[in-house]
């Protein structure tokens, strides 16, 4: 399939403010230089410059020229799911020891997180995960059967087991994520080398399939001192970050 | 200003999103469909489902019909900005107890973090925020002093600082928010009533006039079990949420 228009647009521009090119503050080439440039019409190039407002990437609109308002061009879905892309994109390098790989049945918990009935079989994973041979977080991933069986054909050791399942026609589509922080529990007192209790910043994550199917759930606990989340909003556009209250 | 087309249809669908009108799941209509409606050409259409695909509000594209993939329709820039905003957003009741208002030279951290010469005067705002009454998160503003000064003429005890400061002329337009743990260091334990070193769950944020000066930064402490954040994502567009290895 060739890409659409707008896409590779909105692509090309994202790619020149990452690398400088285009600087914070700088304005972007009018519509008529980005269509002389792709030779193409005015809605692609309107589509593509929507997509980057709403990515905050740039600002201005309603007259005003845009201009470029942040660096933080985001990331893939890939890179915001896969611990092992992620830490390949920023240059560094990822590890993992499995310390649990089982079938067993769907507790209250993993009824209520994969939205099945409790006692059916789940394939659970837990492992430590290392940035640079330092450990930095602790994984727990629990997969409806159908997924979860293709990773007892997998070494969980050695890589991503996104990259795997996708290998394995596993489509991934759509992922809701929470972050809050919790105190150690005994179990990530014990892999991660800190005092119950102490702080860690957890990332839960629901993960649909193509077809909507609900496929995996993720509770990922990092070292304090690891990882941060960072978003840029302005005034033009909603955030997809959402602040909740707990209930 | 009259508002432009496309941000109205595109506020509309969100709305319909919201409310419940459209599910998660079903198509939107037609691109003729919202054009007739609107009374539209395709182009603001067009740009506005853009910009609801690059929200994570809906999917699809490239010939295959747009569909609901999510009711999280992001936060506004002021709701996300502002405690008091967002309480209401969401039924609760927001309060705050100010425990220190001072103008102060900057220290090392206000200068780095604003970006002026250490020395130089800034305004140093410690408030106790509560929801429904009880205590949820211990806010450190640090103000230019030009902006900050404003504040000497409001109760900080009263409500929105970001409210007042809006009605005094102050307009904000761009914000950067990093996301992390914390353990609790002894003013956060004092104020928050929790042991030392337990989890908080961090919101740092800096925020710049839509002339680009970088006018205030904020840190809130918020206790583990009050807030979480969520975001969610697709195949179809770069999250605006970026994970970062700590330095």
């Amino acid at each position: 399939m060739t890409e659409a228009m707008h896409v590779k647009i909105a692509h090309d521009i994202r790619e020149r403010v990452r690398i400088g090119e285009l600087a914070v503050g700088a304005p972007l080439p009018s519509e008529s230089q980005l269509c002389g440039q792709w030779k193409s019409s005015r809605g692609p190039v309107r589509q593509a410059l929507a997509t980057l407002r709403a990515e905050g990437v740039i600002t201005g609109g309603a007259g005003k020229p845009p201009v470029v308002c942040s660096t933080a061009v985001g990331q893939s879905f890939d890179t915001l799911l896969s611990y092992s892309a992620w830490a390949g994109s920023i240059g560094r390098v990822p590890g993992q020891r499995t310390l649990e790989l089982s079938l067993r049945p769907a507790d209250e918990a993993d009824a209520a997180n994969l939205n099945i009935d409790k006692g059916r079989p789940v394939v659970r994973v837990l492992r430590l995960r290392y940035l640079d041979g330092e450990p930095a977080m602790l994984e727990r991933g629990t997969f409806v059967e159908h997924v979860g069986r293709l990773l007892f054909d997998f070494d969980c050791d050695s890589g991503s087991m996104w990259a795997y399942l996708q290998s394995r026609g596993v489509r991934l589509a759509t992922a809701s994520h929470v972050i809050d922080a919790v105190g150690a529990d005994p179990v990530d007192a014990t892999h991660l080398g800190v005092a119950q209790g102490s702080p860690l910043l957890r990332q839960q994550r629901s993960t649909r399939a193509a077809d909507g199917e609900l496929v995996e759930f993720h509770d990922d606990r990092y070292l304090p001192d690891i990882v941060s989340f960072t978003l840029d909003n302005n005034l033009d556009v909603r955030s997809t970050l959402v602040r909740n209250a707990k209930p």
